[in-house]
């Protein structure tokens, strides 16, 4: 007899079964893989190990004998705000395409910035026929706020590609090739000189709220910013009014206090902001099922757990 | 005394503003620059080379005893016709920089296409949350029309980033790491598994109106095309159609047959395309200040002027 595996989800019928397919691929020869509702009163009961994408930390509970839980997103602060503390272990996903994806993104917006296109899409609603010198990518740079792997891979990617770029973490780190500052004189340094400010870092208790009107007066005027992190950590009022005030020139958001960003928020309309639907670096199916399932491969054989979050980190 | 450069331009204010300020930094120690409205009866008398960007041929003539002008653009096609055949000598701006700049354009709406930015934007502008599934970048193929100096540059950045490069030319071309093709049938073989594709060959008689109704049929369905290249290449009917008839998913223009494009041209309310002024590889002003610095400090120095055009080959 397999063991049965719990998938615990509260994605949509269509998407939740494409992953529980997935995962049941790749996992056919040593476990079966079932969704909440498929599994039986002794399945809930005999579950060790569960593989979760936003569950419903109801069905999370109903699992009384969970030591840990997978996740397949990279970010698990819902889960450790939603679990109880002497819940199960939480693994995140660590799959090391997210950070190839991320770097990518990174680029890819910041290039959006730098070569103009906002103001070309408006001129051409305009009909407006108008160029607009362009600098070196030498000539301007990018501070990373954030230099966990997805910091140092968009790091190392944006410098191939001509961009100066320096990056920021709480505490001091050393990454070969790349200028680093930490602390908070580290983060009024990096903003001055910083023309695009890239946002990568998890949210936590100290960087929930962290970019707010006292760090909006530190960037430069005229600098722009890219959230790919999570919409908490950016103070929404602070934000529109500085880049009402024309101090900040553009904001590319990809992640929202509430996510879908709700139809009446300003964000959508405003003419200097960039909305994104949280597609930055998403999980692909393909390489996180093989993740995940050498995860339980393992634990299933060996008993070993991969490393879980530390909860008073919170990541 | 320093010796006084006119710089002549129609460029607005602001921009030639921006120039001289640029020009004077870079000439400080060995000469002043004027505009020419800021030139006493004196200066125009005396001035001996002038750097000019859209200059008003009255004002190139008003400076009676001119020996050659520095163009700040590549391109002095415009110049020649405007110039009297025995004015000045005309010396055009030749930029290594420029194939960087071409190569970061091809990469920034390379990504732009690969990454949905078009269809984000529409979203946005329909306050539409919806995310779609994301390639990577190795299922993408880059088809690059051109092989010179701005395509070889090209496709080593796109590869580079992750994406899988082929490069045609006319002739046969051996290019070390990039997969090349050339003649009618290699044409052909590009457009069958390219997804987004390139154009970077010059104007000549044999590409005007080459990318047309024949060579359209030949794309892959869903692909996408960039004209960074010149407007006549493609044939504007046809590229509408094989848009509206969903062949093509997306055009990125920065290129016409008449520039600025005409306010009544279909391109401009196209959904499926995105106009760009002529900005894919500008004159860039820091870059391209320096090396006229160069030819003028040379000039003062030792009376050497630069290689000028050959006003009847016309560059």
């Amino acid at each position: 007899m397999k063991p049965v595996i719990p998938f615990v989800s509260n994605a949509d019928g269509a998407e939740r079964q494409a992953w529980r397919t997935a995962l049941q691929e790749v996992l056919k020869d040593i476990a079966d893989v079932k969704t909440f509702e498929e599994l039986t009163p002794d399945e809930c009961e005999a579950a060790k190990v569960a593989i979760v994408a936003n569950p419903d930390p109801a069905e999370v509970a109903a699992l009384k004998n969970l030591i840990w839980v997978q996740s397949l997103w990279a970010g698990v602060e819902r889960l450790v705000g939603e679990l109880p503390e002497d819940g199960p272990l939480i693994v995140r996903l660590t799959d090391p395409q997210l950070a190839d994806t991320m770097a990518e993104a990174v680029l890819a917006w910041t290039l959006y910035l730098h070569r103009d296109m906002p103001r070309y899409a408006q001129q051409q609603s305009r009909k407006m026929w108008k160029s607009h010198q362009l600098k070196l990518p030498e000539e301007r740079t990018v501070g990373l706020l954030g230099m966990g792997n997805l910091g140092i891979k968009s790091a190392q990617r944006l410098k191939a590609n001509g961009f100066p770029v320096t990056g920021w973490s709480r505490n001091k780190k050393s990454i070969a090739g790349i200028e680093t500052s930490h602390g908070p004189e580290g983060l009024k340094s990096l903003l001055a000189q910083s023309d695009i400010v890239v946002v990568l870092m998890p949210l936590t208790a100290e960087t929930r709220g962290m970019i707010g009107a006292e760090t909006f007066a530190h960037f430069k005027i005229g600098a722009s910013l890219i959230n790919f992190a999570r919409g908490p950590i950016i103070d929404t009022p602070a934000l529109l009014s500085t880049l009402d005030s024309g101090h900040l020139s553009h904001a590319v958001l990809d992640v929202f206090d509430q996510e879908p960003l709700p139809e009446e928020h300003p964000y959508w309309v405003h003419d200097k902001v960039t909305v994104l639907p949280h597609i930055s670096a998403p999980t692909i199916t393909s390489t996180a099922a093989k993740i995940v399932a050498g995860n339980i491969e393992q634990y299933l054989k060996t008993g070993a757990i991969p490393a879980a979050v530390d909860r008073t980190r919170g990541y």
